[in-house]
């Protein structure tokens, strides 16, 4: 594909299925760490659903996020275990069969040894018929693409390692660069500034997050885009825009995002 | 209401918005914190949607939500600047007008004093006609309710503060309790018993965790369900099956969740 027929953006959908995130018990880790991948590959993250190990709601979320969105990411729910239900959810989802993969039984035989091939270890071999499988380094069980649908495991390390394969096999947008700018300003002070910035650069997306550190206000304004030249001159107005009320941004972390 | 008209348990949604959270740069802490305080209120969390500062997602999500859950909670997007646009969005999604509120602008008022209240945080006393405000102890600008809806804010001290106030003001259900096992089995090897007890135990929600902790595979069992003696029963058999592999629970948490 030549550089000018490559999209600027890709956008995806996440799916993360597993009753241990919705009870807090467990920490959404994998969200951050699948969000900047992406967005390295030109792939932005535009919605992520997190819904329980059940049949019906995988069902429902994964027809409605296919239909909408290039890419869905979906993570949890394929080990061995009865709450493990998300390829035969996924399949059901295609009206897709649910069938012994023979590749993924040999991956778990070469894995455990036939003789420690039990039939819960089997089960990980159960694909929907027509999807292609996602190796994995860790323990041997593994996801799998179909259509623009890619299903990995939960635990980070192996999803991490998944995704890695899964970029090297899709189509790939124009990587998104990022500018933050901080300062120690209100944002309501800014705020008619921020607008007027905003609809002079309708390309990039400007962000306005206040936080707390160590008990003081501060204001971290977040510049997105593919263009890095326009990038560029959107983030000088800002620090124009900063410097106008007295302020010198405090902190002034000009990173381009990585890939470029 | 007395303690028999107590349903077992409400059903919630978590709908968090903005664009920080899906492109990685902001983890959301917020989620797991939300969830265990409904856990200790009788509401389960069902579902999580992450969605951009975009009025058309907002909108979709808010009726999608409203119609299928008990409660839905909604995070971010209540501040002075452009990409806070969740009051005019959720006043849409519900055909309410929005409109100035008199008692927002006297919390906004007595917080910068009138000369301060500049338009951008006037901005922050438009609320859905109808609408309920939930008081902000930390920078004034409030939140909402909106017949099911709460509208909270995303900075986690503020929002902590809100759902607070929420949970005095909404109906509770019976406190979920929950109990958390480990060991160092492989879960393929308890698959069919840990099957066999989940179907003895429907009201049970029997999961299955596998984590590696300093290199080392290692297994969260956690049972959920309102019943404490059904629960303590299906974790007596639990720690039966593990002793049957000839493991001792490595770590014993008989949590039971609070409230109780």
């Amino acid at each position: 594909m030549s550089e000018d027929d490559t999209p600027e953006i890709y956008k995806a959908a996440l799916l993360i299925i597993g009753n241990e995130i919705l009870s807090g018990r467990t920490h959404d880790s994998n969200t951050p760490w699948i969000a900047e991948r992406l967005t390295e590959h030109g792939i932005m993250l535009c919605e992520v659903r997190i819904i329980p190990d059940s049949a019906e709601a995988i069902i429902e979320t994964i027809n409605a996020l296919r239909g909408k969105f290039d890419y869905v990411f979906a993570t949890g729910g394929i080990g061995p275990t009865h709450d493990d239900i998300t390829a035969e959810s996924v399949a059901r989802a295609f009206n897709a069969p649910l069938e012994q993969n023979e590749e993924a039984f040999r991956m778990l035989e070469d894995h455990y040894g036939i003789e420690e091939l039990t039939p819960p270890r089997a089960k990980m071999s159960m694909i929907p018929c027509g999807a292609r499988l996602i190796p994995n380094p860790v323990t041997a069980a593994p996801g799998f693409i179909i259509e623009n649908v890619h299903v990995m495991a939960g635990v980070p390390r192996i999803m991490q390692a998944m995704l890695d394969y899964v970029l090297q096999t899709i189509k790939a947008g124009k990587p998104i660069l990022s500018n933050t700018v901080t300062c120690a300003l209100q944002e309501s002070i800014l705020a008619q500034d921020l607008e007027a910035l905003q609809v002079r650069y309708p390309e990039i997306q400007l962000g306005s997050y206040p936080h707390y550190r160590g008990g003081v206000l501060g204001l971290s304004l977040v510049l997105r885009g593919t263009r890095a030249t326009e990038l560029e001159a959107a983030t000088a107005e800002l620090i124009g825009l900063i410097r106008k009320y007295g302020e010198e941004p405090r902190a002034l972390s000009l990173r381009t995002a990585t890939g470029t």
